[in-house]
């Protein structure tokens, strides 16, 4: 039982050009030129993409005794339904928990999953059960990617000596470093401050993580990963200062990557003075958003390749639940949605003006997160026996986003009213048409987990010029007698 | 007749994974496990890589009534030897010369080539013939990159205000303008003071062009192309102030690639210090060599992607050409080779020391530039269709570089003495094996002119963005009278 | 016959401390507690600094056919009134004209000035006797500053190429280059595009004049100025581009300095918008006002050091005479006032929100540019000693500005409205109080000229520097014979 | 009694000029031609500058049982050898000691000063004792800088939030923070690293600390400040990371100062190669000493204004002393002299180059610091009423360092063999001359404690602007109940 994909343009990181797309068991197997089918879909007009990777989800997420509000179900629904065909969650291990333990939960939570999907590991807390558990993580259980939060003091947040701990032995294992980078310390200052200043509206939370704060500690998690000798990934660069960061430490031949959220790029800290307490309130997460000026940083970023990745960090949180901070702007919960609106938000602002090439929205949004994650070409690519994970991305169709046509579970969304041009026709994943001409036929279920192995070729070649360049000691004649 | 490489790994730009290589009619046929054929080439232990690129060549250039000793047959053999499959060299018209009838030169020429090339026009003079030209050029002629000298005072040199008309036009052609970045100006004065205190050897050749002439000449192009609405390709970029001007046009969003030499991230300015005259005037070239700061520089744009593609700028002249020149470093005929040695010196001492992975040496050494110059996949890939333009690379195989073992017409070598770890076993031109496990077997006259077409996505984009931010005149109600 | 400033506190770039201050004889006599005199000024509750020194400024300077409206006398008066005691005027050669038949021309006009002043030189071409009468007007004349335009193409311009001999010959002379930088190749270009597209309003003089053609000139010259091995001072520094080239060049140990003028600080873009014609013509000058994120940086760089200076470029036109402009944008005549409103929208806008301090505040407005020119502490000092050149500043004074009020010539204000708190309330120029708390009582032709000795220690410095470092011939046994 | 320095040319930071100048009762009592004097010191091809201050001092400080060799008997009879008149040491209070009581150490300690000293209290450990003492050492003690050490962990080390909390404090008060730059965290691991593998050596003191855990700590102090609302000083800054990091800052009108020591200026890392452990261990301090590139850096910062000051970071430990890390890098003492020879190296490798005029010289020497620890223009000034410290400085003396010839009570010098052209002829503390043309009359205790005042300009005018844009609260009419 084949499908193939007719009359469409394929488009991928690299390359465009007219050719048709068959799919069978689940991956690609043949791309060209009149081909033939159990089942044709047609592409008239559209490009056929690789499926979009969001490498930056919470689904699920356990928050004061309640969950963020979009699980692996309708958080894949969604994500599908704006052509992304694949997502990456954090596991999250408590205080203690070993990280496979954390991992069970997660795998429980992601049997529901309508796409496929991979976690991040996040280390939480540091010790020698940590330390040996990463071991099994990366070898056993296919995780080459673990996380780090320089922010949320008291919670998530790890100390630089762990950090530097953790890195190293990521280095040995060729696995790969995330942070989440913002100054913990300083964060809990300013918002112990602003709520003592009487400041306790949405808008106190971003005057508590200025720029500033994300700088420094991108700027710091660089020098560490430098100094135990293995490449980073900054998630959710939202600022001129991390970015400046980055750029400073690639023009140095060190190996960070940056990632944009597609909100960052798009909405400004304007929202947070609205009026309507619950507007700002939706609009909360760390790191904020920022003014113009950051905006144009993040996109020429990613014309110029010192930004990587554009992804959302989907945390979505009820109307309901951001009124738990009502009075004290610390207890909002942190996290908006995305996973619909990343693609369309991006093609419209950044493919619908020039900013980028078709070719660099296809790297941006998928191919080189599969690199980075090392589960390219399997994800990522429009290549014969790659998993048929495939967007066909219809440039004249449009929308204006409402909450009320979502998939999310929440009861608004950050980009309401904003309108759009360019959207999927049809996406698969492994090649079940899970999003037909506007029509939802995801499969509860469905999705798998994507094993991705350490040792990537970045992480190799850092490695040997590490080695290459360590530190040799002088060879002396002797020494003298220890004295005083 | 098809031919089978076997058992090796391929490595592109994106990818390596094991796989058989079948060519047939100078195309990929096939690629995957166990393929058969009529002939097999063992590519055991090796990898099947992209042939090389040269974008940067000038083959028997005219020269004070002489010519520059590599000709298009010993150019691409030597080009072939070390894996380049693909040569550019630089169409010059003399001084009010049509840019076509430069162009019929050149095919002359070029007629003797053992594998194929293109051509980028140089705009050496200004006028109403070379702007239509220009159009004949680029639709006609299949030639989309037009270079542009900032330096060589008096010859080749033109002006901001020709700079800013020929990019103009360029814009509107959808073709792309490429400078060699020198201050010609000051160059000359340099040069006559030089001369005028008694420095005359060929280290006065490095003193006269200081990387402070070069960064300046790269910043004023890459702002004249941003006036323009029109990428930018830097060629010979050998300093940190010209990277710098790059770098920081990147991160404002703008179009420009960067290109070093295999020379300058290899070799330094102590050469011509050397106290044999042969032995300096023989490294003459424009920009000269730089020191370690730079080439840190240069390496670090490699694995940033901050610079793009990795040349030679050959263009070999004999000793006794160079000694032209004694008694006057200006009359030093400018040039260096490097064809056959690029991408062993590259692989040695970037893939070799692990500052760039293997899939990096390939984007730099062919696929960049293949997409830049708007020829990818036809070259740059290994795809099913792309030319069996293919080089089979042994990383075990040695040897130490030395003149009288190599093709280039010339009777010494600027890397004499440097060993190498890393070299072809095969070198396949369009399918035919013209290099064969040490044995050289080129055609002369096999090579064939590569058609390029204009308007490439990075063009299309930076056009539409610049129309969208184009100046509008504000709307008034009436103007006052003209005053005075 | 001594006049004390009694009760007031001595404000320098130094130093801030109670002191009364006599004068005698046009020069600072003591300074110190309790003084006596013949005449008292009560400065009870004012600063005492140094008066104001306006290193650029175009008193009626010809323009087709006509002259800028205001003269020494006026724009005198005017600064004075604002608490400027020394302008610096440009002598602007004809094409042609020797530069000594241009100084007697200013020197003509400046008889009538009511403070002293003195001029910077104008290289307008280039040739032998330019060449010549350099060293007559350096060491006979008393001028140790010479300006070049990089833009005003077919008019005051100057190419790369005399641009470099004229440094070099003030390397020679121990005297100073100046520019005003902005590429005027592409100015040109851009107006002539902008004139076509119909764009004929004054916005359109800002969008022919984009802070990058400035960033470009900028970087250029700074370049030929090292080469030439002579500091550098650029005037009218509007935006980061230009100042970034300045603070890359000095982070290199390069000696230049950067100018912003108050209009830059102070005024943006927008006000080339307005729907009234005349408003946004009479804001038309060189380079045009920017955004806030080039006001920022300029702010940034008076507090931290990388710009030394604030001036005005005060050069009037009536609206009469912007009018000449109405349907051409390039017509309008270049220049907007300044001279009066220099001091208080500074410390308005820098002192009144501590974005300087009082000392810096002196620093940018006198003493810095004193030492520049190489006349401290005759000029720009509480000293005893110094000229008598002093403003007592009531930080309580305030106003709104009004044309209706000025002393300016012209018919109308840029910064009318503009609230300022921060005003004179006596100015002294060479010990006569010319400014007596709101009343003006200059004296037309009071002003001397200001003779400036080259050699000052930063170009002594430098050259001792490019002295050390200059490029040494290798000795070599022999050179072989000339070849070919 | 009144001393007149005679036929001398003054220079200060801001003037060169001829005069004679008189000392009365500790102070400069007139400057000018032909003054008399009941003693007359021949100052006839000298200058006669402001003596030099260095701020970076650890007399008798203790450590490991014991104490730095030099107190402030030696340490100052070397300073004043070397034209240096007061010193500023770090009063280092024990884990828990209250600030008053480690003051009171360091008033005996003091005692035998034979010039005038000051303190900077050191913050080694954070409580609610710290804080209330703060306000006692401010107001009632006269000191207004506090320093603080990012590295040394386990020993003086603070973490960020006991770091954000203390630049609070200081910036309630009035006072300046000072920042030891390192990460310790880091040091600490990689310290621990390079043991494990066998890197015993002193070399492997220079590998512990590279310059980039010095850049990332002085970017998160700079952060820390700018949150705080509090000017920073970074002491000893060796290197472009720490440089690049503060001209950031600076560049964004952030009010930071950097200080590199005499020794990072002129010695560079190859030191620790020394095949002779002695010589290398010698040589280990903290930061290391770095390379030509971090050189360069830190000459252009001198010139450019980016950095401020230089010190020389005074701990000076015998080489017996030294020996007390055979074997382990981590247990050698960290220290070397250089306050005889601060002012010699400095003047020949600066002025003597042209790298810095001889008014930067005494800026950098002398003037800046005193207006930073707000004792200006009492110190660092050649004014009527100043302290007269003063040193008379001959440009034609000249020496060869070594340390059988030096005041300093150790064995060696890091300076040993270096020829310097520059030295005092006479130095005068508080009129008293110590140093007289080569001979040592310093009086033991002679020096005087020189209180400082909190609220410099710089402090105040940073504390207006923080206030003018603090955060504000959008008034809403309401807010939601709080959900969940």
């Amino acid at each position: 039982m084949t499908t193939v994909i007719k009359n469409g343009t394929v488009v991928t990181a690299d390359l465009t050009y007219k050719a048709d797309v068959s799919v069978d068991g689940g991956k690609i197997a043949e791309i060209g030129p009149d081909l033939k089918g159990d089942k044709e879909l047609d592409a008239t007009g559209c490009y056929v993409m690789p499926g979009g990777i969001d490498p930056h989800t919470h689904l699920e997420m356990p928050f004061m005794g309640t969950y963020s509000s979009d699980d692996f179900e309708s958080g894949t629904r969604a994500g599908l339904a704006g052509g992304t065909t694949m997502i990456v969650d954090f596991a999250l291990p408590n205080q203690g928990e070993s990280l496979l333990d954390a991992l069970k939960r997660w795998d429980n939570k992601s049997a529901r999953a309508n796409c496929d999907y991979s976690f991040h590991m996040a280390v939480t807390w540091w010790g020698e059960q940590v330390f040996e558990d990463m071991k099994t993580v990366v070898q056993e259980r296919g995780i080459n990617t673990f996380k780090h939060f320089l922010a949320y003091k008291g919670a998530l947040m790890v100390n630089d000596d762990e950090l530097f701990a953790s890195f190293s032995r990521l280095a040995e294992l060729g696995a790969t470093p995330m942070v989440h980078a913002e100054n913990g310390d300083v964060v809990a200052e300013l918002s112990a401050r602003l709520l003592a200043e009487g400041n306790t509206g949405p808008e106190a939370h971003a005057y508590s993580r200025p720029s500033q704060v994300e700088g420094e500690a991108t700027n710091r998690a660089i020098m560490i990963a430098d100094m135990a000798g293995v490449p980073l990934y900054v998630v959710h660069v939202s600022c001129e200062e991390a970015h400046e960061a980055i750029r400073r430490a690639r023009m140095q031949g060190k190996r960070v990557w940056g990632e944009p959220l597609i909100q960052h790029l798009t909405l400004d800290e304007s929202e947070y003075f609205n009026k309507d307490w619950d507007h700002a309130a939706r609009r909360v997460m760390s790191p904020p958003f920022r003014n113009k000026k950051h905006q144009d940083s993040l996109w020429a970023g990613l014309a110029s390749g010192s930004l990587s990745v554009v992804a959302t960090d989907h945390c979505a949180f009820t109307t309901e639940q951001k009124r738990f901070g009502a009075g004290d702007f610390t207890r909002i919960p942190n996290g908006t949605g995305g996973l619909e609106d990343r693609m369309p938000m991006l093609w419209t602002h950044g493919v619908g003006t020039g900013r980028l090439t078709m070719n660099e929205f296809v790297a941006v949004t998928s191919t080189n997160i599969a690199k980075i994650l090392n589960c390219y070409p399997t994800k990522g690519a429009i290549l014969v026996g790659a998993d048929a994970d495939i967007v066909v991305w219809d440039p004249e169709k449009e929308k204006t986003i409402a909450a009320g046509d979502q998939q999310s579970a929440i009861d608004y969304n950050v980009f309401e009213g904003h309108h759009v041009k360019g959207l999927p026709r049809f996406t698969l994943t492994r090649g079940y048409v899970a999003i037909h001409d506007g029509e939802i036929r995801t499969r509860e279920g469905y999705g798998k987990f994507v094993a991705r192995e350490p040792n990537a070729p970045v992480n190799k070649a850092l490695s040997q010029w590490k080695a290459l360049t360590a530190p040799r000691p002088v060879i002396r004649r002797g020494i003298p007698a220890t004295g005083v």
